[in-house]
């Protein structure tokens, strides 16, 4: 036992979507606890400008050290990727984002060192995920997939109309120089919903790799042993409407979210 | 010659769909001048809370009339449906949404006194198209089309996907009680974009009722014979990046767009 009492985790997104690193970290760290954090008044981030997203990501970043977080998972690739050295230097407790550790694996698991991201188009016009994968010798293509995400909310991630929509952006990807590409990298936290649909999509060599696994992988690692006894408690706010946040939440997290609290930052 | 100053009329969207009602206002009354406000970083309002949308509208209304603006139309069915009295009643100066003029519009149009109106969630939910439309003798059905105001931002107009997605949406909806409905009103401001598309997936007799459209329709009346001399200008505001504007912008006016300033009204 090398930890005396449990750790608090503040998990940001701009939405729900962020709740597939949570559900990941419960899994992985459940001697932690957590608060979660979704900016639903003012979501999507995928789209908005970088000034935008940075504003927004720091004072959500504030909100969750004000109440108690010892450690920061910036559970939002755009997030991540537009503002990552800005949120981080905002707040006095070490912060881990979405793209290093979703880097790590993809390294781990292209043998052709050839990598294929697709995320939203703020992400992908950063080049975050292209230069983190090169720094480790592999060569990306991006692609913003702008319709997963509200196809992913309508609900539709078993419906023949996504498969369309993912052949259409991804055939072309895997082509040309890209044909022997062996990883995917999910560089949007809501794309884990369509992992069995887009495993069908790509060529069977193809490794998906899972942003929000790497994610919690990297914390456990960062903690260390901790303290096994206890269960982890999970406070979630959320800047919109409590209720739309518990139903929307509840298709990603697969389980009852009750301890829901309205917070205003904007005023 | 009723009038001695051209009427400064300020427009207001979460984005950038508001500028079918700006391109239909410039058509039906270019006497006056415009000022365009998108609320692009807080955007989409479709999916938000009451008191959320309320609280945006409001702050977007009052800056317009801090800008100068005479009259005020709201070019956003969302705010429309969900918090037009409070809009209304925040700003000192006339207030005018799209539901009554497509409302209007539809009553016109309709011998089965029977509409279907396509919307966003937030719109549908307030039922405030189904009772502007019972007011007017009309039985409404309200559907919620999540997905096509990213299918139009994709660029995806004339695409399969879209008539594929329009059908499953709309099939079910034009049948049963509703097979002999025959008007469909297009409750969003990105869905004018979409009408030819739609001609083809509802049934021939159909009126498509454009509040675009209607809402100009219903300014120029109020306003009466206005100073025929003189060109309109416009002054664009948007919340988000200005470029992001211009670019999005364009694809929906069908011309350049300049004069766009960044405004932040959240500190």
């Amino acid at each position: 036992m090398t930890a005396t009492s449990r750790p608090v985790i503040g998990v940001f997104d701009s939405g729900v979507g962020g709740l597939t690193v949570l559900r990941e970290l419960l899994r992985q760290v459940p001697q932690a606890d957590y608060l979660y954090f979704g900016d639903t008044a003012r979501l999507p981030y995928g789209s908005k400008s970088v000034e935008t997203v940075a504003k927004y990501a720091i004072s959500a970043a504030e909100f969750l050290v004000k109440q108690g977080a010892q450690h920061l998972v910036i559970a939002c690739n755009t997030a991540t990727a537009l503002a990552f050295d800005r949120i981080a230097s905002a707040v006095r407790v070490p912060a881990l984002g979405v793209i290093e550790p979703g880097a790590e694996i993809a390294s781990t698991a292209s043998k052709t060192r050839k990598a294929v991201v697709i995320a939203t188009e703020g992400t992908c016009n950063s080049h975050a995920y292209q230069k983190a994968l090169a720094a480790r010798g592999i060569e990306a293509r991006e692609k913003p997939c702008p319709l997963f995400v509200p196809l992913v909310e309508e609900g539709w991630i078993e419906h023949e109309v996504t498969e369309r929509v993912a052949h259409i952006y991804l055939d072309e990807i895997f082509a040309g120089e890209f044909a022997d590409a062996d990883a995917l990298v999910l560089g949007c936290t809501h794309y884990p919903l369509l992992k069995p649909l887009l495993r069908r999509v790509v060529p069977e060599r193809v490794t998906i790799v899972d942003s929000a696994e790497a994610t919690a992988n990297a914390m456990a690692q960062r903690l260390g042993a901790l303290d096994p006894s206890g269960e982890p408690s999970v406070k979630f706010f959320a800047t919109d409407s409590v209720e739309k946040f518990r139903k929307a939440g509840e298709k990603f997290m697969g389980w009852k979210i009750t301890d829901v609290a309205h917070v205003d930052i904007e005023s």
